[in-house]
């Protein structure tokens, strides 16, 4: 059997190493165009934060360990440029330029994603970067050390926007964020948002809504992003904007496309090609809450996914039920944290949605040391069906989402929900949790 | 409508003040033994923990708020001294000694429950001291004020003894721990235990397990913990071997019992007799795993119960689903969480468990800060059913173990556990939730 995986970030080395362990006689080849796999990429702001941190702490497990130790045909620097469904082949190209193919009885599409650039003029000069392989962010922490970077503007609000400004402020570079659209998180309930948006101008951040970007522009040793009506400079331009799937090679195969030009997947995560797979950030997934196909590139699914295809192929069918779009991100202080349908996704996906956002407490009565974090709760008029949650505060949030997000993969009632025996003592929570009185609450609406 | 109600603690504020949301009209009477009611039992430790806060902080709200705000005839300083459920009257003491009688067209039990003092010489000296009433936490607070406390010698090593312990070390008290039976949480997983134990140990805490108690003695100014091998001293003696339902009234009218003593109730939280409901520490309650009676007095089902007895006694049926005997403490750094059953109650119910235990990062591969966290995961080998978890860590223990309690609400299998869509971002956990490592572990047994 040979297995050919494309990509030897979290789903293609997940894919692979299970996979060998799965059944050690297999032929596994992996062909990663960069010369990275297994690191954290979710951890690059966070090291990007601390200029005393070598970049090189995120790397989990080198090229050398999963040729040596697991018997694996990792070959970086090797860039896939075609396949051939119809003999099973595809066409890679070295570093060097040398091209070649090379057979599969199965494949793994697991390109990943790429930060959208905008083509706009100045997007290329040197000093506007990206954020997502460990190259980037290299180039990102030298590029601070080599020009005494003292101010930045980053392009974009969403969660590696926000996780890079605080990483920046660390660093006491001045920031300026800007973005084309006039809500700042538009996923999230306004309340919440206010919080999370006073958090971050609470550390000096200048915060620019709904500034069309026209170009960025050199000027002597700056470079200025230019808007209608407005105009930022800093020595560095960070675009996070989004990211899209690598999906062109499926593409050019005719492999059927999912939401936002991801790769249509089953639940076994078979591409409608019977003897390709995809996972990881370039595949779609059925979303828990709505039964339909999204598009949700975060670690946790690629990881799991990853080890599923290696079943799959290995002859032990799995499926995967889905996702329930859990996230959570940090900026300075707060914590932030989502999952299931926003109200918009609620009635988009033909819910018929109420909505409650309720400010609790983070601790019981008297108990010193609360602050006060903010519940949005979704749930559906027509079934009770709890449909989303979302959470900012100073405490308790990160792994509080946890709870409705099971709930989510069950199906379960706002009522039943509120039900739900959960933990109580004073330096955690008031008696009834903020989950279980928004519940309340919402139960009064639905 | 005469709705009578006895004990005006959690369970029963709540069933008086939803009552009389419900039904402003109907005359809601309280009987309390005591003069304090509403307040936060839980934050007791921590109170005593910091010698300038007042006591009274803890009190939620004052008996005369709920009198003329909320229309409660409450009477403080109340003891129900008999029922008679033929002529539906309840007989009380005041504080004075006068007796008279009240009648009820339903009648709430809410009596709690009561520290367990042994049968034993020495345990009614001065200085010999039990916490569970706001009474006797003023006590305490008092006593080591007034007697200038620099050695105290705990009984017991439950939750609220170690709450304690951590509350005299921060008032700079010596303490001793001592106990006769042989293990340390004789509930918990052994290996979760010793991180608990070595964590209090770390904190000049001298822990005596396995010594049967004979008796309390007074030696000049200090009190002497006299067991057959060992003897402690301190000028203070907490008494924390665990509370017993305060049953006798219901078991005088001959209302069913459940288990430990405790008052039996239906899902209505209806006794044996139509008429008379129970509600808080001194009733029981199904067990959403096991689907059995078990009593497991804790606050939030106190604050529900009494809730839903308001409905019932109002006319809107309610039935409670039940507990999964989730609950949090913190001693010293250190986050203490379960939920569902142990291997051991596990057996004990007929299941056929399987368990597991793992450590883990509690951040992400080279995220600082990270420390590391114990889980302990049982299921049960027929069904593939989640039975229960616990964890140890200083941090991200007290919210991440309602993921898992919703999920026994749900009687989800380990395997549909696994699956579920966590959240994942670098300081919170590794991109694998160590619940879900602990699943995929336990997965490979059952």
């Amino acid at each position: 059997m040979h297995f050919v995986i494309i990509g030897g970030d979290a789903a293609g080395m997940s894919a692979a190493s299970r996979a060998k362990r799965n059944q050690k006689e297999m032929d596994v080849v992996v062909l990663e165009q960069t010369l990275d796999v297994s690191y954290s990429a979710c951890g690059m702001p966070y090291n990007i934060a601390d200029p005393d941190r070598d970049m090189e702490e995120l790397v989990v497990r080198k090229a050398h360990v999963f040729r040596e130790k697991q018997g694996i045909d990792l070959r970086i620097g090797h860039r896939a440029i075609s396949i051939d469904p119809n003999n099973k082949s595809v066409g890679f190209q070295t570093l060097e330029g040398k091209e070649a193919t090379l057979s599969y009885d199965k494949l793994l599409i697991a390109t990943g994603a790429s930060p959208v650039i905008p083509d706009l003029p100045g997007f290329d000069l040197p000093g506007v970067l990206a954020l997502k392989t460990l190259e980037q962010g290299r180039q990102i922490k030298q590029f601070i050390k080599d020009h005494h970077v003292q101010r930045a503007v980053i392009i974009g609000m969403g969660y590696i926007a926000l996780e890079m400004c605080e990483a920046l402020r660390a660093n006491h570079i001045e920031v300026d964020m800007v973005k084309p659209r006039s809500v700042f998180l538009p996923w999230m309930n306004r309340t919440l948002s206010e919080m999370v948006q006073e958090e971050v101008s609470a550390h000096q951040v200048g915060i620019h809504i709904g500034h069309e970007i026209q170009c960025i522009e050199k000027q002597d040793n700056d470079l200025r992003v230019v808007c209608r009506d407005l105009e930022l400079t800093g020595q560095m331009v960070l675009v996070a904007i989004g990211v899209t799937p690598n999906s062109g090679l499926a593409e050019q195969v005719g492999l059927e496309l999912g939401p936002d030009r991801s790769i249509a997947v089953d639940k076994t995560l078979r591409t409608s090609n019977e003897d390709i797979f995809s996972a990881g950030d370039c595949a779609d997934a059925f979303h828990v809450v709505t039964g339909q196909k999204t598009w949700i590139p975060l670690a946790l699914r690629a990881n799991r996914a990853g080890w599923a295809v290696a079943d799959n192929v290995c002859g032990k069918r799995v499926e995967l039920e889905g996702v329930a779009g859990t996230a959570v991100f940090k900026v300075f202080d707060l914590q932030i944290a989502r999952t299931g349908l926003s109200i918009s996704e609620a009635e988009k996906s033909g819910f018929d949605p109420a909505e409650i956002t309720i400010t609790s407490p983070t601790r019981a009565h008297a108990h010193p040391g609360s602050t006060t974090m903010g519940i949005h709760m979704v749930g559906d008029r027509r079934s009770g069906r709890l449909l989303g949650v979302q959470m900012v505060g100073r405490e308790g949030v990160a792994h509080r989402i946890d709870a409705p997000a099971v709930a989510l993969h069950q199906n379960m009632t706002v009522e039943a929900f509120s039900q739900c025996d959960l933990a109580y003592a004073p330096p955690f929570s008031p008696v009834w949790d903020p989950m279980l009185t928004a519940a309340n609450q919402l139960l009064k609406k639905i």
